[in-house]
Order: structure tokens, then C-alpha cells, then sequence
């Protein structure tokens, strides 16, 4: 007779409330808060890259398919660049999309110091990062990397996520649906009780000093975001405009009425983009390009390399309208479709554009919402930080991310169709589960669940 | 000064308390539960109809494409037969597949009388059910049927899951992956308050009624019971083999570890299959055929037709092992994935197999557990019921749904990889979002919810 296996709480009690210590200490055992961008300097200087454009012809392992055109890895591996015709009921387009079938992991490893958990974060750089080194996960691995594809070094502490620990987080999430086909990656949290060894790019850092990070321009990286938001933190908001069953059947609805086909094409079949030594653009130079860098000198796997890179023609502006109802905070939520999602329609944030491509519209025909962000009046402004999306994909991918407090005149409660307002918990409600909330809505979850955003502000004031 | 909107409780407070009171309700305002199997026959007798196999050349409005292959109805609606080419690390295979990307409704009005909630449940003719009519949700259209593609009459009480009611469950469900691409369709309960004209093929019953019949045979259909699974049900169970987010983290690795790629492929190309003038059949006549059949005399949108339909070769066996481990109930999943499947893979029964398709082989390589539920002893049945899929798309696709306790010796605590214990209340958690619990292991889960499975039987005897 083999002993009765042990029952535990379904609810993995506990898990929200220690996050939330973690979330109220501003400094931890390690490094102080201000000491950190000065640490990820000097981790750049020590082991110095330099990224440089080169032309396609450069490019050393990869090139442009004879048939299909599309660009690709000699080994088939990494990612590749191909062709999408997307088609909606209001037009359809065509474009260049990153192929990356493989589930990468990003990790982030927790471990109780005097009582507080603290997470391990790592110095690592990317050639597209505007300033090359970022704070990132404990691990950031395509399985490519962790299969030795780059012929590189060990991944560090990945064999905690693929064997031990005790797992907090763990859910696929999409990335970027207007750049990418279909990717997801696994966002983990895992915490381990024994000693860690720390390596020189690594340092344990709490919430509450991530939350302060996330204030500054491109310190925390995008892959960190994404697993910040996935946490289940607590947001203690029993009551709300829509109850839980009403917003799931609001983005049912949405979901079901958004109708997005999306077909693969080869590379050199895509109408409207033009290829030249340098870049794939579009003839009216709007969106984005795709280019390619050479990378020396860097502290990776390997230590130079070149590789493509997805570059947009200019900054971006995310952001969400936010409001109280109540007493309640509420955001607001847009159901997007994006041609490269798996599952058709994600919820963003109120805002998500590139102002450069929508500059030549008369107002009347600018994007909703966009101006608010724009013109957003200081004392309004609860989060704003530039961060940049992915490094490894994107050559600075740059958005002033904002969380603005709006009112009635301007963004109703009863908002036009396509948008919602839900509260801060719910949105982290959804992130707990696959193909609810996009990667740019993360980044801003990221800012609520850390209390980098000030909501507290108007209760501050005289 | 608009009027504040009022703030809800996020968790719908009281719904999953009323609708296990409709569990309890025995029988309700309407009919008796004895005299539902009479009525469906009678409404049988009403408007006789008849389903005669054709051959594909007396198809009327249905062809196969010149160019692909394709069996395409000329409108360019309802649903295609077309090809698919699936990948899987352990080999591939191509088979014929049913294209329907449009997300139709399986909705049920639910109405409260005498402080019980019952559900308007509908008699319908579906061509390939065994009994021709079964107990059916109050609506059942596609997108095809309320946008009239049939030129037929309206689609009855379809307006209360466009425009009104009260919303208690309304999430997007897959279908059978194994012979649909990427197929959903929206479960929805909707609540109403006022009157509700009953036509002759409706009846409201409790959920306690529901429960009785899905223990008969052929009794209540498909597209029912996965709306039943769908519905948040009270299942008391705060502890479990897994807390939520291991159940969670389990999921997450298993559909990051089935690597299952799928293409589409004209049906011309399929290889391995024939087509003669009555089937397209696999060379060795396994797993399915597809075949079409006329209809004539049927009380529906229109009075007669003819369509394709999916025969698989022989009847199937869907179970769950069940074991209560501390007192709590658990079920045994298995991370099953399917070609068809939007998302990779999702939550299947222990045993889901036709077994007419291995019966060529020897006993050690035939599907784990499937013994298990085949030779199952009747004191160890905690279900059991012959039930058909989707009768519009399926003939006679009858499997014997079963709940068979099991113990250490046959279903260890720790179950081999793919399979995980988790609870009752877990399963219908995981049934509220789209993604993650197939259409099987959704009809076992509605007789779960509705107690039409006897788990307390051991605590009964004496």
C-alpha cells in the first residue's frame, strides 16, 4: 500500500499576500534601488558590444530564400522573416512577419529573504534595446538557445524552471500580434528555497524596488514586464462596473464579432513593401521596416553575431485611460485584433498606435483616444515611463507607455463599442490565463501590479 | 451630470448557489421527466422525417471544386470538407477535415418559476443523431442559419442572445479537434425575467430534470451538454491533488511539450484516402468516412435538404477513471492534442477512442486505460450512457460515456505523463474560458454538474 497522496488548497494560499510584501518593500537585501541603473551601466561598459546596421548581403547564415523570398536561418532554427495577407470585414494588407513557432520561457526565479521574496533579475543585453542592457528575467530562452542552436553557452539557472522549485506563475503568453505570427512564450515564476549562487549579472531585487524601476526609461525589460503581469497579485475590488461573467461574455462578443483571417504568403509575394540592400519597407515608408545588424563584443552565448532585426518607423504611445467609479479604479480596455494573434483578439490598452503612421489623417479620423495621451495634462498622468519591446526581435521599438486619468467628457463610462472598463484586478484576473490580454496591455499591468502607477494620487492631494 | 454607474459584485454573487438548487429540483413546473422521452418521440411522429444515404452525385447544391478537390456547398457557406496535413513528433498524416470558421450560438434561455431556474430546452431533428430528435439547447444556429443562408424561417428565441437577458455563461468552446479545423462555437445561458411564449418544441426543465435524462441514452445532445459543462457550478472542494496553478503549470508544460503543426491541404491532395461515388474512406477503412445523406419531411428551417456528414467506422468509448483521494472526487485528464485544435491541445478524458480502430493490435500496445474502461465491473460505474455528437455533422458518431472508479493498481496517484488527477470543480473552472476542456470531456463534465453521475454512491452503501 503506497501512502494517500496530500490535498492541498486549490487556492495556493498565500501567494497573493507574500507578492504584495514584497510589493510594499522599497528596498531589499540586495542592491538599493538607485544603485541599479549605475550596476546595468557598468555591465555594459564591462563587456562592451557595439550594434551596427549592416546591409542583407552581411548577414552571415542567413538569407533570402531562392523560391519563396523568405529570410532564413541556414540551420532552420532562431526565426525566420516570411510574408502575411491579413484580411478583415474593413480591408485587408499584407506584410513581413516573424515565423517563431518554438515556446521560449521566461523566467523569473523568487526566493524569502528575512521574510520578503525577492526575484532574480539579470544584467543582459540586446542589440535592439536603446540602451543595449536592460534588466531582464533570470531567464529569457528561446528553445533554440536552450537547445544549443547558437553552439553557446549554458543558459543559467533554466534547470530550475524545467525541473524544481515551487511554481507561482506559469502561463503562455502572446507577443506583439502586428510583428509576430502566432508567438507565445511561457511567463514562470518559480521559488526555490536553497542556496542560489549569484552570478555577476544577476541581482535580487523586490517587487516594490521593481515597481520604482518601472518608472524609469527603458531599465526594465519587456520580457520582465510580461512576467510581472502574470502574476496573480491582490487587488482588493470585490465590486466592479461588470461583474467577472459580464466581461468574459463582453469579450466573447468581441471576439466573435471580429472577424480577422489571417494566411501565410512568401516573402517575396508581399504587395506594397519594397526590398533594397538595407531594409524591407513599405513605398510609403509607414509601420515599419525590416533591417539587419551585426553584433560584436557582446556577453552572450556567442559572443558576435548578425541577425535581422523588426524596426518601426517611429516611437509609440500605450496607453490606458483610467477612472475611478465608486471608489473603484477602472481602466480602459480595447478589444484588439491582431492579424499575427493565435486566437484572433486580445484585450489592449485604450490606446496603441504609432503617431507617426496616423500624422497625414485629418483629426476627425486619428485614431480615438490618441490625443488624450498626447496632450495628457501633467497632473492627469498616473505611469509614464518609455520602455522598448523585445531586443532580441525589435531595433528600438520605443513607447511612452501612460496610464492618464480621464473623466466623463472625454471617456465615458458607457465607452464606444470595442472598449470596456475593468478594474486593475480583473485584467491580472485574465492575465492568469493564455490569449486574454496583449503584450503592450501587460507592460501597463506590469506598472498596476507593482504599484508603479500612482492611483493613490488623487487621495493624496489636500 | 450623467448619474454614476452602479458598481456589482465581480463574482456574480448567488448564481452557482441557484443553479445547484435547479440540480436538486427533481422535477420542476413543466413536464415530467418520464414523459421527455415520449415527447421526443412523439415530436417525431409530428413531422416525420427521413435521412436516406446518397450517393455524392444527387448532392444538390454541393460539389466538389474542380481545382482542390474540395466538397464546397456553391453558396460558399455552411461548411467545406477539405484537407489537412498533420505533424506530430511521433509521425503525421493527412485526413479529410470540416472547414466552419464561423462561431455559431449554443444558447439556453434559463427563466426562474417558483424560485427554481429552468432552461427551455428544444426537441430537434438533427440528421445524424441515432434517434433523430433529441433535447437540444433553445437555440442552436450558426451564423449561416440567423443570417439566412438557408432562406429558411427565423431562428426561434434567437433575439434573447443578441440583445437581452441576463448573462450566467457565454465563453467560446472547440469542438472536436479530430474532425473540425479550429472549430468554436459560443455557449451561452442567458436569465429573463418576463414572459416567454413556449412553442410546441420546448419545454423548460431544472437542472435536476437535465441531470435524470443525460442518464438515458441518446436522450440529450451534444450541443447541450456542452453548454451544461459551461455553466459555474458549486463544487465544494477548497483542497485538490493540485492547487490551481500546479493544475495550471501542468497545462502550460504539456502544451508547451505537444508539438502538433497543422496545414491545410486541398482534399484533392489528402493522401491515403479514396473517394468512390457513395464515401471517402481511408484505404483500410479506419477512423471515418464521410458520406452525404438526404433529408426529406423535417421540421426545420426548411423541410428538406441534402449535406455531407462525417460516419466514424464504429462506436467509441469516452471515460473518466475516478478516484476520491482524502475524501475529495478526482478525475483523471489527459493533455490530449488534436490536429484540429486551435490551441494545440486541451483537456481530454482518461480513455477517448474508438476501439474498432486498434483492434488490430496486440494488447501492450492498445490505448493506455482503455481496458480499464471496456471491462469496467458494474459495481464500479459511476456513469455510464450512450451519447452522439453533433448531428448536423456527424452520423450515428455514438460512444458510451462512462465514469469507472478506479484504484492504485490500475490508476496510480501519480499517473504516467499526459495525465493528471484534478477535481470536478477544477474541470468546470477550466470550462468557463475557452481553450482548455474538449467537447468530450465537456459531456462528462455536464453530467458531473448536474449530478447525473453517482459519485456519492460509495458513501451510500451500507
Amino acid at each position: 500500500m503506497t501512502a494517500l497522496p496530500a490535498l492541498r488548497p486549490r487556492s495556493g494560499a498565500g501567494v497573493a499576500e507574500r507578492l504584495a510584501r514584497s510589493t510594499a518593500a522599497t528596498e531589499g537585501i540586495g542592491m538599493a534601488t538607485d544603485d541599479v541603473p549605475g550596476w546595468l551601466a557598468a555591465r555594459t561598459r564591462a563587456r562592451p558590444a557595439r550594434v551596427r546596421r549592416i546591409p542583407f548581403a552581411e548577414l552571415d547564415g542567413w538569407s533570402f530564400a531562392d523560391d519563396t523570398g523568405d529570410l532564413r536561418h541556414h540551420s532552420g532554427r532562431f526565426f525566420s522573416v516570411e510574408g502575411l495577407h491579413v484580411v478583415r470585414p474593413d480591408g485587408d494588407w499584407q506584410q513581413p512577419i516573424i515565423m517563431q513557432p518554438e515556446i521560449g520561457i521566461l523566467g523569473i526565479l523568487a526566493k524569502e529573504f528575512d521574510g520578503t521574496l525577492h526575484f532574480l533579475m539579470q544584467a543582459k543585453m540586446e542589440p535592439g534595446n536603446p540602451h543595449l542592457v536592460q534588466l531582464s528575467p533570470t531567464v529569457q530562452a528561446t528553445r533554440s538557445n536552450y537547445t544549443k542552436a547558437h553552439g553557446g553557452a549554458q543558459v543559467k539557472y533554466l534547470e530550475y524552471f524545467l525541473h524544481r522549485g515551487q511554481v507561482l506563475t506559469d502561463v503562455l503568453q502572446s507577443e506583439h500580434g502586428e510583428w509576430f505570427f502566432q508567438k507565445r512564450n511561457r511567463n514562470m515564476i518559480v521559488e526555490v528555497d536553497g542556496d542560489v549562487p549569484v552570478d555577476d549579472d544577476f541581482r535580487w531585487l523586490t517587487l516594490g524596488q521593481l515597481g520604482a524601476l518601472l518608472n524609469q526609461d527603458n531599465v526594465v525589460n519587456m520580457d520582465a514586464r510580461t512576467v510581472l503581469a502574470s502574476a496573480s497579485m491582490t487587488h482588493p475590488e470585490p465590486r466592479a462596473l461588470l461583474s467577472d461573467t459580464e466581461l468574459l461574455s463582453w469579450f466573447t462578443g468581441e471576439r466573435t464579432r471580429l472577424d480577422v483571417r489571417a494566411r501565410r504568403i512568401p516573402l517575396r509575394q508581399v504587395s506594397g513593401w519594397l526590398r533594397d540592400a538595407h531594409s524591407i519597407h513599405r513605398a510609403d515608408h509607414r509601420f515599419f521596416r525590416v533591417v539587419a545588424v551585426a553584433v560584436e563584443g557582446a556577453a552572450r552565448e556567442v559572443s558576435s553575431w548578425t541577425q535581422p532585426l523588426f524596426e518601426p518607423v517611429g516611437p509609440g504611445v500605450v496607453g490606458f485611460a483610467y477612472r475611478t467609479f465608486g471608489g473603484v479604479p477602472h481602466v480602459l480596455v480595447h478589444a484588439l485584433a491582431e492579424g499575427g494573434l493565435l486566437d484572433t483578439a486580445e484585450l489592449g490598452p485604450t490606446v496603441q498606435y504609432v503617431p507617426a503612421n496616423h500624422a497625414h489623417l485629418p483629426s476627425v479620423r486619428r485614431p480615438p483616444f490618441l490625443d488624450l495621451m498626447l496632450d495628457a495634462p501633467p497632473d492627469r498622468i498616473r505611469y509614464a515611463a518609455v520602455h522598448s519591446e523585445e531586443g532580441g526581435r525589435f531595433l528600438n521599438a520605443e513607447s511612452r507607455y501612460l496610464i492618464v486619468e480621464t473623466d466623463e467628457s472625454t471617456t465615458p463610462a458607457q465607452p464606444p463599442p470595442g472598449y470596456h472598463w475593468i478594474t486593475p484586478g480583473q485584467l491580472n484576473w485574465l492575465a492568469g490565463h493564455s490569449h486574454y490580454v496583449n503584450v503592450q496591455a501587460r507592460t501597463l499591468l506590469a506598472a498596476l501590479n507593482t504599484r508603479a502607477a500612482d492611483l493613490d494620487h488623487e487621495h493624496r492631494r489636500p
